[in-house]
């Protein structure tokens, strides 16, 4: 059965507030933040949810995080708000907050609008979009995508923008799919792990984040594809977020290889894509791959100077440095490279085979502007 | 004898390059950078220098890191230039440099600069600010201080502004005394760590980070008094590298106590002074208490919800949580206490009796400006 027959949407944003309503049957899988501060409506679904779900509601402009006692009551109540409609049970309601975190939560508002949301719940393109309009925060456009092999259908919706780090560590993301596979628990957690865990926006790991996949389970398909087709919606979710990233004006990408391990690529991976210091020569269309040459120095991987450096984007592609020796001729034409809102940083180590990569966006004044006024 | 007497300095800054050098016969004490690319004047020392020195030599403009063999031939010529002008071993010759990274030297400019600065050392204030002023980069201005107490004199110099962060990880900083005390290399690094490794600007660990230390040991001195003293000295000069953090307007500190333990204490007090988010917040004058919450829960850490938050600053204190328990009509007071230049976080876990200390600055359009500037 098409996805578009068991899945109703919805959402309404007024002012800072917004809420999303999602209604579809299906079995739930979910990861969350690793800060050890979780959100109340994260501590609601750890202790609550089951394997089944039956809705899912969310409010923007709230994080309901470090609200103790009363906001894990408050969100119990957002739960309760979305069940007694279904008429269902609150355990078979998933529940996610975005927005500033130490203020209570202000149910009222948040139920007058979620009564408009949940009387206008439909299933086409609009409805999905209302969704994603809903839940933003900071923000500048609403990230939807979706998949189609066969008879699966898959849709993934997302929100990002501040707070975006390493360690699951993300957003919230809603992917609904109607694919049945065997092992989709590990499926689930590998995607997440090869998409979203990828991402730093500023390094800040939110209290907040999760991803939700709910399948209706209705169409039988083959693991393989579907992991692929999994992991590249959930990597298109992780490029918006990192292009929407505040105040951000270009994605880049860097890939490591030539590690000792993994582990050490990953760590090289990280400390380039979060560096502030690349990050805004990044802004600054600025090929300053001594920045770089420090990141790598200092993320804690077993690394020597013999590296190999090089830039790339649609524009071209410019060697910056091989085996430790410096092409100071190519610099200008990697100025020319970064001029491209996409800009790959690869880096080969030549210590062994490991591998790995990481997705960011330049830091700009935007940002500091964004955050500076984002206020309590 | 008088510090002033042992103590000849001077330096000369021409466009982008600068020259300082310091002529002092004495015992040198060097901590360099954790970064696993270290720079070709670190490299330089820690196979050459032996134990006691007859001089220094520095250069800005130009890290000399990244640079290969050609570089470290440099770097040893640097040295050589002003061994043979005193006529000393080039192992008693120390030498740093600053600046963009991946460049070979210009030796002839540094040579050139180099004669004139030579022929002009002094021992009086001004060649000393003249030598602090020749090693500035994105500097806004010159750091130097003093300790006298009895006959034991301290001078130090250092320079900052951007990659400075955790892990030895700072800048340049020499510190001159005649103080003769029994455990000078561990007093050394205590002092180091109590101070400089405590500076967090922007989480780039340099490849080029260096602090000397040069006695000439001329004057008996109590242990526990210098230690204090080079402490504070240390301090004075780290605190005045975060106030000249590139962009930064303020300073803030932030105290941790009640932790499971000391290192439990200092992942959260770094996790904090290095949020992106917390440091424009702290630029908005923004007591947004949910980011050092934030930042305290993805510190890696053991921590809880039921922490304690204060703001303090010479315009008074406003404590934003007690235990968990948020005190909203307290936010407003704490947009006053954060109009001051220099801003206190006091974060009490109740957990155990850890404690730590960090320092850092804002981040503000003004770094955003300079590091996508400062160019290639």
């Amino acid at each position: 059965m098409a996805l578009s027959n068991s899945l109703k949407c919805y959402g309404i944003k007024r002012g800072k507030t917004g809420v999303g309503i999602a209604v579809i049957e299906g079995r739930i899988f979910a990861t969350y933040t690793q800060n050890r501060i979780k959100a109340a409506p994260i501590l609601f679904n750890l202790k609550n949810l089951g394997k089944r779900v039956r809705g899912i509601i969310v409010n923007s402009g709230n994080a309901n995080a470090f609200t103790g006692e009363e906001g894990i009551r408050k969100a119990r109540k957002m739960a309760e708000f979305l069940s007694e409609r279904i008429g269902c049970s609150v355990n078979e309601i998933a529940i996610a907050s975005t927005g500033i975190i130490g203020r209570q939560l202000e149910l009222d508002e948040i139920e007058e609008i979620g009564r408009e949301v949940y009387a206008n719940l439909g299933s086409d393109a609009e409805s999905i979009e209302a969704f994603a309009r809903a839940i933003m925060t900071t923000d500048r456009f609403p990230k939807v995508t979706k998949r189609v092999f066969g008879d699966v259908e898959m849709v993934g919706i997302a929100k990002g923008a501040g707070m975006i780090s390493p360690n699951m560590a993300t957003m919230l993301a809603f992917i609904f799919t109607n694919a049945r596979v065997e092992k989709m628990d590990a499926i689930f957690k590998r995607a997440v792990n090869h998409s979203f865990n990828k991402l730093v926006v500023d390094g800040d790991t939110s209290t907040n984040d999760t991803v939700f996949l709910v399948t209706t389970e209705e169409t039988e398909t083959d693991e393989k594809k579907f992991e692929d087709e999994l992991t590249s919606l959930m990597l298109e979710l992780a490029e918006m977020i990192a292009r929407d990233g505040e105040g951000a004006t270009k994605v880049f990408r860097v890939f490591v290889s030539g590690a000792k391990s993994d582990r050490d690529a990953e760590l090289v991976a990280k400390a380039v894509v979060r560096s502030n210091l690349v990050k805004t020569a990044i802004f600054g269309k600025d090929p300053n791959f001594g920045r770089i040459v420090c990141a790598v120095g200092y993320s804690g991987a077993d690394v020597d100077e013999k590296m190999s450096l090089k830039i790339k984007s649609r524009r071209g592609e410019a060697v910056l440095a091989e085996r430790g020796c410096v092409f100071e001729k190519n610099i200008e034409i990697g100025r020319e490279i970064m001029e491209d809102d996409t800009v790959e940083i690869h880096i080969e180590l030549h210590r062994g085979t490991g591998k790995a990569y990481a997705i960011g966006c330049d830091l700009t004044h935007d940002y500091v502007e964004l955050n500076s006024k984002y206020t309590t």
